[in-house]
């Protein structure tokens, strides 16, 4: 972050004149597209070339061109957008944009199909994502733009209708788990809406629009009840506004107890029926702001937030409570499924989430939808899949991805996360799923992310929200055509370093299904002694890797805690026998003597050593590469630089994971005639 | 080979042991084959279970059952064979063999159909390739023996019909690149046909049956006139009798000047008459010994032998001569295109064998057949494969193989080489070879081969030769579960092991296409500051590496020696252009500046130190991997012991390898800029 606050100065420097520019060039544009202008991007795409840039650009590198004559047979202030950007940018003579709700093969809503100079969709916002598809193509410079298939027209629809951000920045600007500034949202319990924040509030939206993300949740999980009062309802309704013409809508995290927190009623009792009409109430008010208004993330009954439970309530009943408030306007209640140490304090805390859900499957109204992490656990460098995506059959799921990487090397760490969430749905098949979140790494930092990688991983989790199958190489890939240069010297190798930097991670931190080894509440450093009595004690390393004179690894198998059984077949089957489980899982669901033999035919003790020493080797090939990458970045120095000193960071990083638990796990191991090295 | 000496005593205390045991079990069956006990095997499977083994066996580690009746409907040496192995090994009830040779899908030679119980074949060596096809299914338990493909017929037909071992056996009992100890075949000038060593052939007979092999060239290709001699040809005659009931023709390699060296001409010129008379009549000598006999194996003006270059004749002039003496009996020619140093002296030495052969195309007898190693240069750890291969479109072609391991680590090495042989066949297809030869890695070493794995190689090389497309996997497998054990846990481990020792071998020793920076001679160690001014400078590792100031690598692009312009479109234009160069052969055909950016983002002389040391970490892990093999190898600790002598050996080797290179090429790279590590 060294560098964070010199090139904020920057960049505001950077905003005057372009500014500046703006009023020279565009003033007939301004007076053509009145109130729209307050939405429109033109003021983003500054003049950019030999000057060092601070990322703050993110993937949206256009040059301004003006050459485009954009046709159009609608009129909204979102088809206006789409009519700027490519009049901007969009390097040809013309370029058609057509509302056409009757064509032979239906669009899916936000579909688009794009043939030659012609973008045809249903809705507005499909003309948008058509043009910033146009708009990449032509960035990234890909073959498709001038091939057969292209002139033939290609279609394009989003796989999820519902593709959020979950912001867990709180009402005084700060952000749990958030390390890249502070909330672009809210500041001092308001929103933050100055001149300059409302101009970068526009620029989140673009920068989601330009990759189809279509809502976003303003607050944290741990709720603040003041977001439902009417004076934050209102700066909702303000950012909602600025939002709104790019296809974004705002959901907000509520509180379970928030009646009952502001004193309006005596008990948050969802089958109270004084609470049950304060919602009611609530809901109206909301959508009387704000018409679009999406629904509520809720987080109850975990982690000490208020809950059904408070009242011996279950889950289903505390969600169709909301349900049905919020149900006449369309709204949504998205039921956060992250739950352990409630009801079933003691159990194998990665059980617990199925144990209290799966039961209740079936009993929530049609507008609740269960939101999960990919793991049971919480979002550690590897996980195996949440088995309640196999037991929650009735109930629509969506799954909660992190792009923060709280657990990876926060935006310390070059770890690209396509990879893990594309290893997720080989075992949930995105069709299990009604629609995908990912808890945002976007914070008023420059370059937004902290890590300039990081941006990647926002890319890529938008991405993947509208096409579950594309490829991690080929997101890798246009991201870093966009972000940096076209030149393959340059792509090529950071594009394999992007793809070998998860499992890096992993083998450094927390190889063979290694979990939650790492330093109390920070999440950043390890700490496998970690036991502190006065804290529950899932919240311990000591819990996760039950390392001992004989093995390591936690027993979930049908001899141990049985979490295997709440696995499909054969799944359950494979993960039990420790013969067939694979190896990534194998800490994970087997408590393993450190002279078991792998299937490389080393000792536990000897293969864990290997990951470890892997790992760091990765990294130093890393910062290597990135040494080499500099003559590519000469007019990008301050970028350059940047990774630069986070990679440095990070191989320091990596080498004391690596000694920290090869230290400690090896005074288990060593001795045990583990194997020796 | 420290155990050697100790095993060979073991070896003839067992062979004792079992001749009694024969005697006493089976004599009603002495009685029955008569002449042809001679030639049984039964003899060799000796019992076998806790004690030590000496690897004597190879991969027949058969238990004798005696549970099978053995029906035929043919007689001969070759079919006896097989009911013995049957009857003694084969643990079901009865197998039928048939010959049959009015089959509706006729049968290539050499091929059997099993089906059920009944081995059905167009000749009798297809009979007994049969028989032990069915044993090597059942000692590896393969589940295809109780499948239903089986039931309705496994079909199987070698891909060459010439199949053939190269000795390089001179006659005085040493091996040129020999590595096992002494030849199995000549001693101090005559055959080796003590009883002892006339089971030993018997048994080697067996072993090559066992894997299809049906030709064996009994001698050095730097050959001696005296073997043409009449007292020499006895000797050959009574090798051809021992192998001919398993399938195996007998070939000689052959001085060109033999007639002159025995001053029975005056000159070897191959028009004169008298010379073409001279080797008439030699030929209807030795088919008159050996009416089966296979033919000659020819190295004509190449490394200091004579050839037709010594008359001013041409390598084609010189075949058809010998081919002409062969021709009535059936027999051909085998001319070796690894010439260099003799008309293109100058030139490129790995263009030579092309630009002498070339225009030769056509010229060639029909039974001639052009032999050539699979590289340009020599049998080096990593070679593009030879040109020639493309360029000689109208004779036929044969590869000549290394099964002996000159360049890989000879006997002390545990490097498998099925890969490296399929990495040839990805770029010379097998149908463009008429037949094929390996350089035998057997002598008289206990255990044949010196390392127990290099049996591994003579035996992959037999199933390739029948079967180019078996994947290596699986030939690892198979050969591990005949040779070891079927225990998954040492099967599985050492199968990879076996599959990354060739890499981990290029990788220690010569990665990025480096070649021949081999210690002058025995081709053992590093010397790459090789040069001695008294050697042809084609035998000095400085001519090939090339290093500088500048880089490093010897440039045969079209603006070096243009080696390149001898291989096919497009692999020509893709070797030609340093970007498009598979980075695996990048300094065989480029000189390369040591920071140049590797496809990795490395730069050359990182990814060199990288190569090398990713080589040594790959045997430091083969090594543990051998330690924790142990425990499955209780009762076999003498082989343990062997390999676990070798592998220490050669991971000082690689360390060493390692060193000096990256010390050597280090004194040049460093200081230019080519990355720090």
């Amino acid at each position: 972050m060294i560098n964070d606050k010199r090139s904020q100065i920057k960049k505001e420097i950077n905003l005057e004149n372009e500014n500046n520019m703006m009023r020279k060039n565009q003033s007939w544009k301004r007076i053509l597209f009145g109130a729209v202008i307050l939405f429109a991007p033109s003021f983003i795409g500054r003049a950019w070339g030999g000057s060092s840039e601070d990322g703050s650009q993110l993937w949206l590198r256009y040059n301004k061109v003006n050459t485009c004559q954009v046709k159009t047979n609608g009129q909204s202030p979102t088809i206006d957008i789409a009519v700027r950007e490519l009049s901007d940018y969009y390097q040809g003579p013309t370029v058609t944009l057509m509302i056409d709700k009757e064509q032979k093969e239906p669009l899916i809503n936000d579909g688009f199909i794009i043939k030659n100079d012609t973008i045809k969709a249903c809705n507005d916002l499909g003309l948008l994502y058509g043009a910033y598809e146009l708009l990449r193509l032509q960035k990234e410079d890909n073959p498709l733009l001038r091939s057969k298939e292209f002139m033939r027209g290609i279609k394009s629809e989003p796989y999820y209708s519902l593709r959020l951000l979950n912001h867990w920045d709180n009402l005084d600007g700060s952000i749990e788990r958030g390390y890249a500034g502070k909330s672009i949202f809210w500041d001092k319990d308001q929103a933050k809406l100055s001149k300059n924040n409302t101009q970068r509030l526009i620029e989140y939206a673009r920068a989601n629009a330009s990759i189809g993300i279509n809502g976003t949740v303003l607050n944290n999980v741990n709720a603040s009840p003041k977001i439902l009062t009417k004076p934050y309802l209102q700066e909702v309704k303000r950012i909602a506004d600025i939002l709104r013409p790019y296809g974004i809508r705002v959901y907000l995290s509520i509180n379970f107890a928030t009646p009952l927190a502001l004193k309006q009623t005596k008990t948050a009792d969802p089958l109270d029926k004084k609470v049950a009409e304060w919602w009611k109430k609530k809901a109206k008010d909301i959508y009387k702001l704000i018409p679009d208004f999406g629904g509520f993330l809720v987080k109850a009954n975990s982690e000490g937030q208020p809950g059904p439970f408070d009242y011996n309530r279950s889950h289903a009943d505390g969600a169709n409570m909301l349900a049905d408030a919020l149900k006449p306007y369309g709204g949504i209640v998205m039921w956060r499924c992250f739950v352990y140490g409630a009801k079933h304090k003691g159990e194998d805390r990665v059980k617990q989430a199925v144990s209290e859900f799966q039961p209740l499957d079936g009993q929530f109204r049609d507008n609740v939808i269960l939101q999960t992490k990919n793991g049971p656990l919480d979002f550690q460098p590897r996980e195996p899949y949440s088995p309640i995506f196999d037991q929650i059959q009735k109930t629509p799921n969506m799954v909660e991805l992190q792009i923060t990487q709280e657990y990876l090397g926060q935006s310390r760490h070059l770890v690209y996360l396509a990879p893990m969430w594309r290893e997720f749905f080989v075992y949930v098949h995105p069709n299990k799923l009604r629609a995908i979140a990912g808890v945002a790494n976007i914070g008023d930092d420059a370059n937004w992310c902290g890590h300039h990688f990081s941006q990647a991983n926002w890319y890529a989790f938008g991405r993947l929200a509208w096409d579950p199958f594309l490829k991690s190489e080929r997101i890798a890939r246009e991201w870093l055509r966009q972000t940096f240069t076209l030149d393959k010297g340059f792509v090529e190798p950071m594009q394999r370093v992007m793809m070998e930097s998860r499992e890096a991670c992993v083998n450094y931190m927390m190889p063979l299904g290694l979990h939650h080894i790492f330093s109390f509440d920070h999440h950043y450093g390890p700490e496998p002694d970690g036991f502190k009595a006065e804290y529950p004690i899932e919240w311990c390393p000591v819990y996760y890797h039950k390392a001992d004179a004989k093995g390591i690894g936690f027993d979930r198998s049908s001899t141990g805690s049985d979490a295997v059984s709440q696995y499909r077949e054969p799944l359950n089957k494979i993960y039990n026998d420790l013969e067939s489980c694979p190896e990534e899982y194998l800490l994970w669901f087997h408590h393993v003597p450190w002279n078991y033999q792998m299937k490389s035919g080393l000792t536990l003790w000897q293969e864990m050593q290997e990951k470890y020493n892997s790992g760091v080797r990765d990294v130093e090939r890393f910062c290597m590469i990135w040494d080499n990458m500099k003559p590519y970045l000469q007019n990008d120095m301050q970028r350059w630089n940047e990774v630069k000193a986070r990679m440095d960071h990070q191989l320091e990083n990596a080498r004391k994971w690596r000694d920290v638990c090869l230290n400690y796990f090896g005074s288990f191991a060593k001795g045990q005639n583990a194997g020796s090295k």
